[in-house]
Order: structure tokens, then sequence, then C-alpha cells
């Protein structure tokens, strides 16, 4: 489940092991356990260097956190920047993916985040992307009834790619907007690649998809 | 039901009863009569001068369509154009989308075109657009099951709107695309205002919203 990655920052991690879960698998169908309450649990994929998930958990702690990453790097940089916080609600997992089945029970997630995700734009990578619909598969299994995910991305592209997705899987899309930042959305908390691209003047696009009761 | 309109031009319009239906409302739930015919029933909602509804209607004789216009005006010239192809699977009708329901029995509509509706950028003024909730309440009735909408717009406000829109309501999307003229969509048939924006390099939105048997 894990990627290849520096012996050093292995062990950095697995010094962390009360931030940054080893053997999340072992917790499956049992994260309440984990975080010793029966609050919603949030999780992000593909959280990079945590601003995002670390600055929510410190807004809302009646909501539990998980930051999904697969590189040990950048992981490292998130929980560092979290350890400094202790942060009860919140935790990282160091795995790609591909592998939420094995860490979530059918309809243990309240909601995903999905933020600035690769765009893989090249047609041939498609299927790379976190919104192509085999991984659409994969979180509606582990999402409750009704669930959601909460898009945001920079990437036009990426962006119509994934509104054809989340509708052709039977998704209920929800708020969606061209211009977040001159949308009067309110409560924005921005992720290090959206500063960057906001910086940049660019626009960011963003959805929720709801998976509802069949 | 008609508008207020010039006595020349209404006159006109009159003598055009072969194509502009006067009293639409005796043929609710007998469209098919109409054309002689149990083929499919295509409605494009505010026409304009009519190029997309003629070409399509020239390329697919095995469809009936009807343009709904309601300035006579404009409705004229639309109609000027197509009476000189001779299409026996088109007809105009001088109306207000309001009173589709006066028109069509439920189910009776196989597809409904909006090509470039007026945006009404101003927020009060967003009842007005022909894809609020209102009048996608209006289209699902009159619709059948599964039956369609296609739009097509240059106005991302607009696009975005209608997204939200149709989604609310329950419409399923398909082929959301950002670019039309770059997306690998074949056969498409331009509009006027697709032409006129097209040519000044701008991209142009467009998506399919299904309405599904419950
Ligand atoms: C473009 S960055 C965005 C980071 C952050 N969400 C932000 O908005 O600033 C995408 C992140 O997703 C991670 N990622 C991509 N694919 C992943 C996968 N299959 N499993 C876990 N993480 C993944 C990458 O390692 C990278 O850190
Ligand atoms: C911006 S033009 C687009 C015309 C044409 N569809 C095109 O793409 O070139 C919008 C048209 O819709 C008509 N229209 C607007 N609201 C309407 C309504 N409620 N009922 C009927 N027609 C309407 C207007 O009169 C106008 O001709």
């Amino acid at each position: 489940m894990r990627l290849r990655k520096k012996p050093g920052v292995q062990n950095k991690l697995q010094e962390m092991r009360e931030l940054v879960i080893p053997n999340p698998e072992v917790n499956k169908g049992n994260w309440h356990a984990v975080f010793g309450n029966t609050n919603p649990l949030h999780v992000e994929l593909g959280t990079g260097k945590g601003t995002f998930i670390t600055t929510l958990a410190g807004i809302n702690p009646e909501i539990n956190y998980l930051g999904v990453e697969k590189v040990p790097d950048i992981l490292y940089i998130a929980a560092k920047k979290a350890i400094a916080q202790c942060l009860p609600n919140l935790r990282f997992l160091h795995m790609d993916v591909e592998n939420l089945p094995f860490i979530f029970e059918d309809g243990e997630v309240d909601r995903i985040y999905l933020n600035f995700s690769d765009p893989w734009p090249k047609k041939r990578h498609s299927k790379r992307r976190l919104t192509h619909r085999h991984f659409l598969e994969i979180y509606k299994k582990v999402l409750k009834r009704p669930g959601e995910i909460h898009l945001k991305t920079d990437n036009q592209g990426f962006f119509e790619f994934s509104l054809n997705e989340f509708s052709e899987m039977g998704f209920r899309l929800r708020n969606i907007t061209f211009d977040l930042h001159n949308s009067g959305f309110s409560g924005n908390v921005m992720t290090e690649y959206e500063e960057r691209f906001v910086n940049l003047g660019q626009p960011i696009y963003r959805c929720e998809a709801i998976v509802l009761p069949e």
C-alpha cells in the first residue's frame, strides 16, 4: 500500500504514529474509536502540505478529519505543521487513494474533499484523475448516504471532466461556481495551491457532488 | 398569449398559417396529427431568426420541429427563411415560453433546445432566465421520460446558473463542455448568435440535461 520513500522520512513519519496512523487498515469500520467520539468523518484526498485540513480541524472541533497523501516528503511537511497545533480531531494517512476500501467500511465517511487534484491533462492519463469514474465508484462505496464530495480546482479541463463524471455516476451536483473568489461563497479555506493560483489572478472552480440514498 | 406587435407583421404571420400555427393550443396532445406522423417532437425555445431549427429540419426529416419565438418581427424573419425550403417537418409558434403547458400535453415533447437564451445577468432578473427552476418545472411537465434539454450559450454566468438549476431540479447532466468548438463534438449546427461569438473567438458552453423516469 505504501510507496517507496527515503528511509529518513519513513522513520520520521513512524515516530509521529499518534498523528500519522500506521497500518490504518486495522481501524476499518472503527474510526470513531480512534478519535474517541462519534463525530462526522471528513477526509481530504491528496492533502499536500496540509494547510487546508489543519485549518479546518482548528475551526471545527466537532468534526474528525483525515488527510490522505501518498508522497512521504509532502506528508511530513503537513504532519509537522499539524503537530505544532495539537489538534485532537486530525490524523493523517500515508497511502494511495486507490486503497480507501481497505481503510473504510461502506458508508463510514461523511464527506470527501478533493482540492487541486493533479489534472492529468492528457486524455490517455484520464484514468489517473481522482474524479475518474473508477475513483468515484470507490468514493461511493465508502461514503454515507447522503454523502458529499467538495471539489476545488484551478484547471478548467479537470473541472469539466469532473462534472461529467459526477453526473454520469449519479451524483447530484450542487453549488457549482466558475469563480469561487467572486461568487459570494463564504467561509472558504484556502489550500497551498489555491493561494498560488489566486495570487496569479486565476479563477477557482468549485462544486459539490452529493450521493443520495437510492 | 400573444404579445403586442406591429399590425403589418401580424398580418404577414397570419398569411403564413401553414407554417406559423395560429391558436396552437387547439393542437395540445395532438401534434402528431399536425405533422401527419408519429415522429419525435423537438422544440426550440427562443428560436430567433431560425437558422438552427431550419437547418436541423432539413438534415433530419424523420424528426418534427417546432420553433417558439415571442417577438413577431424576429419570427417573421425565421418564417421567411423556412418557407423558401418547404420543410414538411417544421412549424413555428408565436408565443411566450411561459405558455408551453397550454400547448403541449404532459410528456408530449421529446427534446427541448435552448440556444443562447437571454442571460439576464442581474441577479434580480434571474427569474426571467429560461433555465430558472420555474421554467424547468414547465419543461419537466411537457417532456417525455427520458426527455432531453440541449443547451448552448456564450455566457459563463448563465451556464453556471443553468447547471445548478438543472441539478437542483433533478436533471441528470451529460456532455458538459466549456469549449464546444474545441471539444471534438461532431454534428454541431450553428445558430446566428453562435456564428457571431465564434467569430469573436469566444468559447461556447454546452450541456445536455436529461429528465429520467422516476
Ligand atoms: C496538486 S497537489 C494539491 C495539494 C493540496 N490539496 C493543495 O490544494 O494545495 C496534489 C496532491 O495529491 C497527492 N496525490 C495525488 N494522487 C494521489 C493518490 N492517488 N493518493 C494519494 N495522494 C495523491 C499528490 O502527492 C499531491 O500532494
Ligand atoms: C439571444 S436570442 C438567441 C436567438 C437564437 N436562439 C440564436 O441562438 O441565435 C434569444 C431569443 O429568445 C427569444 N425569447 C426570449 N424569451 C422568450 C420567451 N419567454 N418566449 C419566447 N421567446 C423568447 C427572444 O425574442 C430572442 O429572439
